[in-house]
């Protein structure tokens, strides 16, 4: 199995796939950036979700992690627990889209380990990067006042969960939405894309760093709370798609699933106020939005978020939890 | 449930697991070994083993790819799904044997993942070894001509499974064990031994190796097969526990199950001729056993087992597979 469908795939740093252990020459003098995320089926994606789709999904959320950290990626470990009723076409749909993310984020598969499970479909990746020269960008190394920033736009993936949901009470808003937001909505829950063009950037003139994978407000709550932080953050300033506007003008209470759902695989960061105008640059030249949406500032309690009329949002799960 | 359970027992590279990711500082100009291996309750475990066990063995299946490779572990990540009915108590339990043994091994625990699972609990561990400064021992490089090797004893993992199944055709030579040696088969099913302090050994003296997972002569098969090898191996020459001898005469069909079940742990290896001697003498300085079972030469059949009156064992499944 893995001679026919991985082997083909895998880098010359994975030696053809051949041994139980792969070898990787980390670039002299850079630190090595590890990370590590499962994805089970029926928690993280659906079961019957393409296997392509699962495929890319389990490699990006990788590489998430590895673009917040300013690290550019050097390769993957893949752990395969396959259901009792995988097929070789199965399988074979799954190596191919994963073999074209390989390729397109310069990240080549080095091994894994493939194993068979009474349960359902598990993936566990293991992501290696080249930590930037000037060292990982950490997450909990903010300084009051410092810029915050979220890149892309944020709520879509948790909109598109609930749009493949499509449970009763969100048929109203649903509708509302039209064929192209919708499709916009589900494809990204469907495929999120790591923000690698942001590397430099963050590496030079970001002084603090995650990816957003359980919702914008728990997130940043994670991120400044390590560091004794908070913030004020004006809805109006949330970067939103416009599929997402739409889905919020039909139902406003999607706000919370905005600020709180997961998925979506953005990168918030914190840069000192003297480099902010620095990151600011470094990400419009590698053609990624990235939207001001606070400053840091010392306090024990979580990020406050208010609506236009100054009201403060209370949400019910701040953060959104596979666990 | 990271901060209480996992994050005492990181090491100062896991940053206190307070990141997505994590810091890792190869060694100076060796290169980094990287090895996987997942493990599913009632596959590669039993569901009711004690929760420090199961730690022990995912960590040490682990340890035991780097060992064959030569490589000084660094750290490892934990991959954990839980199944809904985890208690802390059993967490508790869990990370504290497994703290245990990152200290033994001196492997630190650098970070990880814990997600949710509706199937069974479902461990994967990435483990990160430095390389011999000679570079990496491969699996494939033996050449016609070399010596085999095998640490320790061979088959006694596979009876102990036997003797915790207990299955009603076991219960004679069962029966006929004694309660030390039953209680000796059935601990080196539990917990394996990595063979780390071979590694200078055979960094400096060993073409190829891998560990024993699978069964001797399944492995063995696979590592000559990658270099169009075979060889001639008489039981008389395997090494064999004083459990399995009792086993072997109260049942002679044994002798697959000790030459084909999988779980034993130890390190397969060949060398140069010239260089036997110094193997040998390395293990014995190690306080390894080390049995020398044959020599590599070239043929495209798998390797052929004979008996004491020279006649050829024929298996019906030469390769334990938990596949």
């Amino acid at each position: 199995m893995i001679a026919a469908f991985f082997a083909p795939i895998a880098g010359e740093a994975g030696l053809g796939l051949r041994d139980d252990a792969a070898l990787l020459n980390a670039p002299q003098g850079r630190g090595l950036i590890l990370t590590k995320d499962l994805l089970v089926a029926g928690v993280h994606f659906f079961e019957n979700d393409l296997p392509g789709a699962i495929a890319r999904k389990a490699l990006r959320v990788n590489l998430s992690d590895l673009a917040a950290k300013g690290a550019a990626p050097l390769g993957f470990l893949l752990g395969l627990a396959l259901p009792p009723d995988w097929t070789p076409d199965w399988l074979k749909a799954f190596a191919a889209d994963l073999a074209a993310d390989a390729q397109d984020f310069g990240c080549p598969l080095l091994g894994g380990d493939t194993v068979k499970t009474p349960g359902p479909l598990t993936l566990s990746i293991t992501a290696f990067g080249a930590a930037p020269a000037q060292g990982m960008v950490r997450r909990d190394a903010a300084l009051t006042g410092d810029a915050l920033y979220v890149s892309g736009t944020v709520g879509d993936a948790a909109l598109g969960l609930r749009l493949r949901l499509n449970r009763e009470e969100d048929r109203g808003w649903i509708g509302a939405l039209g064929a192209e937001n919708a499709a916009f909505l589900a494809d990204r829950y469907l495929l999120p894309r790591p923000r690698l063009a942001l590397i430099d950037a963050l590496g030079d003139h970001a002084r603090a760093a995650m990816d957003v994978s359980d919702g914008l407000a728990g997130d940043l709550t994670k991120m400044l709370a390590l560091a004794g932080l908070t913030a004020d953050v004006a809805l109006a300033d949330l970067p939103l798609s416009q599929a997402a506007r739409a889905a919020l003008e039909a139902q406003p209470a999607l706000i919370e699933t905005i600020c709180c759902g997961g998925d979506d695989y953005e990168i918030l960061c914190a840069a000192a106020p003297e480099k902010a105008l620095a990151l600011e640059a470094g990400a419009k030249a590698a053609g990624i939005k990235l939207t001001r949406i606070g400053q840091a500032r010392r306090g024990a309690v979580t990020p406050i978020f208010r609506n236009a009329k100054g009201e403060v949002l209370r949400f019910e799960r701040a953060s959104f939890s596979h666990f």
